[in-house]
């Protein structure tokens, strides 16, 4: 159940504590200076639970060890993504407590485990619960919680260094450059933090993140949040690629845990990268992607699978095979017209057209109600994780001038996260960035 | 997996078309006159899925029968809800040819097949797919689609007998009494139509919507539509308690499958009844409650429980025992005071302060991202059968004068609609609407 075998928290783990400002912002004024234990364990709670009862099961990730969990782990089913912004009265101690609180809850989450004391028995019963307990009989879900920095962290928007850390920002972690037709929101775009938490149950996945939130009070709070609901690539060859909101398959070519070689060169920040306290994270960069679905849906096959450069059946290239055959560029067709056009999408993001470019991509489907033409307001929150943001730079701006399948969709949100390495056990996610 | 003895849909379904404004829906111009094949059975494809592809399996329920499907059939984890309004020049034919292509793709879907032809080799290539295949690869994922009419679409708002069914109104389908603190949204409220899609894979439930909603262009749009995550009550004895977004076990009370008495005299609409077209049928009451978990969050383990009556960990009713025990409301605590508050949501919604009335309920917890002061846009999408509005209204108008909860929770969207019986198989859902 270890996604690197670096991780070193199979043992139990040691008694930890959140600060007395995690308390607070668990369970408001009145319990500062209580003990924190940990009254429940979800994986014996869930043993009674049916087929009925939960989709999941109880597969769990460890928050500790060299990598984040959560980048090259199984892409799990259901993601919920949110985006923070620091106080304006918060210190560089307050951000330094902010993660190790964030680690401490993440870790007990992780297990199963609730955030803090639970119960009318073993809680402090005129107090708030410190868990807010939706979760408390699910198993663990596969879990994982990944926290990253906004460049707006580091130096914000008045070029103040309000947590004296402007001189470790990586020189690559700036805004995202403007992409031809991008059409982004304010209020979905950007945030000094990011947590993403993905379970197979999505219930598990807001758990984390409200209780996340609730622990950030006072120092922190939610700029932006999102649900996914069905993941749009494997990340492991072990999973049956899935498919988007365009019907098509989704990630086939994408790089896979049992590709080390490739993870190493394209994922992970390398130690001869800067700046060192990178060594082992990687650049996340999120796009909350809209899709016209109702346009989409009134075009021909042919055309959709013309854009795509695969069947929509079976994802095959247009050049031939099978799902996972390589799709061959040089192939003509009529006219002597290439089989796989050449500004389809499959073209012009893979690696040839891109100087040999490759991105982990580990998006979600989304459906968030509708709007009052009665079109689905729906898409893809594309997720991708690389060793430098220029990867995802180059593909996009490859993408954004030229795939035929900018027609029907519309980029409205966007975030660029560094994201540090894996914690050891009795630290916190961020701390090469404090010390 | 049949959740209804008089069901007769095991045979192999008779070929079915969809009219010819249906495919104009699913397809755009162009396809008039194709016939209507179906290329692809899901539940073949799915058997390569692996437990990382999709966390559902291959439940699956009949769409035809003496009763509608997803009332008492053990509530899925996932739904998409629909509210449709017609458009303003359909007339009763085109609502007539609207139910029957409804039915048909229904049918369709809940045996995990697309809505029409798919695929480069059987479909027509230069024409749009009839099915958006985004849910290709599923299993069946116990999909339920219950549909049902609005008030208005009997007696429009100018009081038009749009459809030629005026007299055929059910007298107690009119829009729901204001309850108490109601603030309701005119965007989240109402509807002529409403479809309820609900799986165990929200894929499966959004693909459902969305090609329910391309057949019905030009007939009916999208009024309102909301996703759900996490089910937050048993149907069926077999399944364990879920918990809200409050963190309490919600439903132990809940009208079971198993119990056939109290589904007959409770939720299905009587021969005895009135009208005789709605026999077999029910009430659908839907409400959009927004909670303010940040607030809640903050109050003691104590307040919570006296708010609800339970305990949190169990589920227990104040009074004693375990979480199936019934409550005592006579027991008395320090003072002489009721130890389950006179006040408390499980005394008020409790069958003994409401004449008796019970009402099957089948809500689903949902987050909606956040509001710009970093509050989650959460809470319940409840649901509730019945077989009279009346049993809600009385439960309702109860809980909103009196009920410690309302401090934290607020209706801002509503919905009544009559739910007609099962269509035996070669008909459709409300034929005896027309008859």
């Amino acid at each position: 159940m270890t996604d690197d075998s670096l991780t070193d928290d199979s043992a139990p783990a040691a008694p930890q504590k959140l600060s007395r400002r995690g308390l607070l912002g668990l369970a408001g004024a009145g319990v500062v200076g209580l003990g924190v234990g940990v009254a429940g364990d979800r994986g014996v709670l869930a043993a009674t639970a049916t087929a009925g009862g939960s989709t999941t099961g109880g597969t769990s990730y460890p928050f500790f060890g060299a990598h984040q969990s959560g980048i090259v782990t199984p892409a799990q089913d259901r993601l919920h993504f949110a985006a923070f912004d620091m106080s304006s009265t918060a210190t560089r101690a307050d951000l330094i407590e902010l993660l190790q609180d964030w680690s401490t809850a993440a870790a007990l989450m992780c297990q199963g485990k609730p955030v803090g004391e639970f119960g009318a028995v073993d809680g402090p019963y005129d107090a708030p619960p410190q868990d807010t307990g939706e979760a408390l009989d699910l198993p663990t879900g596969g879990l994982t919680i990944t926290i990253g920095f906004g460049p707006t962290l580091f130096v914000d928007a008045s070029g103040a260094d309000r947590f004296g850390i402007a001189s470790k920002r990586p020189t690559e972690l700036t805004e995202l450059p403007h992409f031809p037709a991008d059409d982004l929101d304010a209020q979905r775009t950007g945030g000094d933090l990011c947590i993403q938490a993905c379970s197979d149950d999505p219930q598990i996945a807001v758990h984390a993140i409200r209780n996340l939130s609730r622990i950030a009070f006072g120092r922190a709070s939610l700029r932006w949040s999102q649900l996914g609901f069905g993941r749009t690539s494997s990340t492991s060859t072990s999973q049956v690629t899935p498919r988007n909101l365009f019907g098509f398959k989704d990630g086939t070519a994408n790089i896979k845990a049992e590709e080390p070689g490739k993870v190493s060169t394209s994922v992970w920040v390398n130690s001869a990268d800067a700046p060192a306290w990178m060594a082992g994270g990687s650049y996340l960069v999120a796009r909350r992607i809209r899709m016209t679905i109702e346009t989409w849906d009134r075009t021909a096959l042919s055309e959709q699978e013309k854009i795509i450069g695969r069947t929509k059946g079976e994802g095959a290239p247009l050049s031939g095979g099978t799902e996972f055959t390589a799709p061959d560029f040089s192939v003509l067709g009529r006219a002597d017209k290439p089989l796989i056009d050449t500004d389809s999408h499959v073209r012009l993001a893979h690696p040839d057209s891109n100087a040999g470019s490759e991105i982990l991509r580990r998006g979600y489907n989304f459906v968030d109600g509708n709007d009052n033409l009665g079109r689905l307001d729906a898409g893809l929150f594309f997720i991708s994780y690389q060793r430098s943001p220029a990867q995802f730079i180059d593909i996009q701006m490859n993408l954004a001038k030229n795939d035929l399948m900018n027609e029907y969709i519309r980029h409205v949100g966007s975030g660029l996260f560094a994201v540090p390495p894996g914690a050891k056990k009795g630290s916190y996610v961020g701390a090469g960035l404090f010390s």
